[in-house]
Order: structure tokens, then sequence, then C-alpha cells
């Protein structure tokens, strides 16, 4: 459960076509935060970029989705978040993740819908 | 309008399919920040995730939409942002909101197109 | 090639329809930055949101893509930043530019996929 107050911003940058072993990475990382109880977790994918391998993709020239860049975030406690990075690092493999301050005004709640 | 130098940024995550007074939860906030005054703001859908209510959604996997995340973004002078705060976590409900500091580069500025 | 530590990400939010010489603003930038050496870059197209000219723009509602915002999103050494500045500004012209810190836990390396 996330709290009030400080709290880390993680941002992870992959190729949708990036794999980790036979799924799409951000679909694993998104799977290991799930089950290692982060409380929430985006993913956004984007319309056009370039990465490391600095090729440049652009859905809309293109009008192919070839390997178009894959944003995944979450916000987490410090504490919790050192818990997992080693092994969150290691499945990111090849992609960028950056790691910054926030402060949380008002943390999700469950909700019957 | 937004002046160069620091300010806040305040990033609100909420599920598509969450209402407030029968209207997206979404809309109804960009609505409010629009007609208070706010310079600017994005609202982001992503294409997986989860959040409070533990659920994993996938667009990709589930070909369809069930309660993807929204996200919704804008920053404005710290002043400003306290006089809105009451109103706007009211408005947002069960979503989690975060604020970051930031520096604007360059405030945008209104073009005839 | 960005390394671990410290770094500057910047965002920068236009129109899509706003054009820089005859081509969309966010793809002339995305240029920019892929020809300068710019480790990587992010562009997310927004469902909804407003800007500087204040006409609320919504995806979903209007079901048109009417100037929907734009984001472009980068991380960088902050010196290499420094460089890039001037010109960057001057690209984006109307738009919307934002820099925070950011700590760069693991920097991307190109593979061969």
């Amino acid at each position: 459960m996330l709290k009030q107050g400080p709290a880390k911003k993680v941002t992870v940058y992959v190729g949708e076509d990036v794999h980790h072993h036979g799924e799409p990475l951000y679909l694993a990382l998104v799977n290991y935060l799930f089950y290692h109880g982060i409380s929430g977790a985006t993913v956004t994918k984007g319309v056009a970029g370039f990465g490391a391998d600095h090729h440049l993709h652009t859905a809309r020239i293109l009008e192919m989705s070839e390997n178009l860049p894959i944003k995944i975030e979450f916000i987490e406690a410090a504490e919790k978040l050192d818990a997992l990075l080693p092994k969150l690092l290691d499945i990111v493999g090849e992609g960028l993740v950056e790691v910054q301050d926030t402060t949380i005004l008002k943390a999700a709640t469950a909700a019957t819908r």
C-alpha cells in the first residue's frame, strides 16, 4: 500500500519487440511488479521514438509498429523499490531505467465498481 | 499563464471506466482544470497496467479496453496548484495523485494557426 | 552514451498539428535529437488535453484527432543538454518545455535482435 508523502517514480523504456524468455519484455516486467506487490503500474506505447540501437521508429510514417517505444511507470516507497531493484534491472536487460523523487498527494484506494 | 522557472508537475492515475457524477473521471478532471485556468493538461491512455484494485489490464492480450490506466498530467505554479488542490483531490476520488518539482524552460504561447 | 547517475529529463508538449518548416513539429524535434546524438527519445500522443491556445481537445468525444497533445521526452547528461538547448527551444516554438532531475539506474544498451 502506498502512503501519502515522499516516494520514488521509476520509468523503464524498452522497445515493444524486445523479449524476455519468449514474452514481450514490458509484459514480463508488469507481471513481475504485479506479483511482487507493487501498488500499480502504467504502460504506455509511443507513436515514435528511438533508442540505444539508434534507429528512428515512427508509427505515422511507417504505418507499421516496428519496435515502437514502450514506457512502464510505477511509484513505490523507497525501501520497497530497493528490495525489488536487482531483479527488476535483470529483467529489463537492454532497456533504460530512471528513478525520480516524487510526493504522493493521495494514494489510490481500491473501490467497488 | 505559466512562466519560466520552478513549477510543479502533477500526475493523476485513474482507470478509464471510473466515473464521477456520470462522466468519465478523467474528463471531469480535465474540465475542472480547463475551467479553473490551468495552462494546459495532457491525457494519455495506457496499453496495459494495474492499479489499487490490483487487476491486471492488458489491451493487447484481452483485445478489449477494460479499465485501462489513464494518466492526466499538468504543470502549474505552486501557488495556483495549492489553491486548486483540495477540490482536485476530491474529484479524483480513488485515483493516485503525485507531484514533482520541475523547471519550465519555455512556457507555451498561444499562436494563430 | 548515457551513463548511470544523475541526468536531466526533458519533456516537450506541443499540439500534433503544429508545424515547423512544413513538417509536424514533433517529428522535426525527434529528428533534431536523433541527428545530434541524443541517446533516445519517446513520443506519445494524448487522447485528450488542452494547451496554451486553451481549446479543449478530446479524441473520444470529437472522434477526430484535432490537434491532440503530443509529448516528446528524452533523458540526457546535463552538459549535453546545455549544448543543444538553444536550438531545441528555437525548434519548439510555441510549445512548453520542462526539465526535471532524474537518476539513471541503468543505461540502455544496443543489442542484436
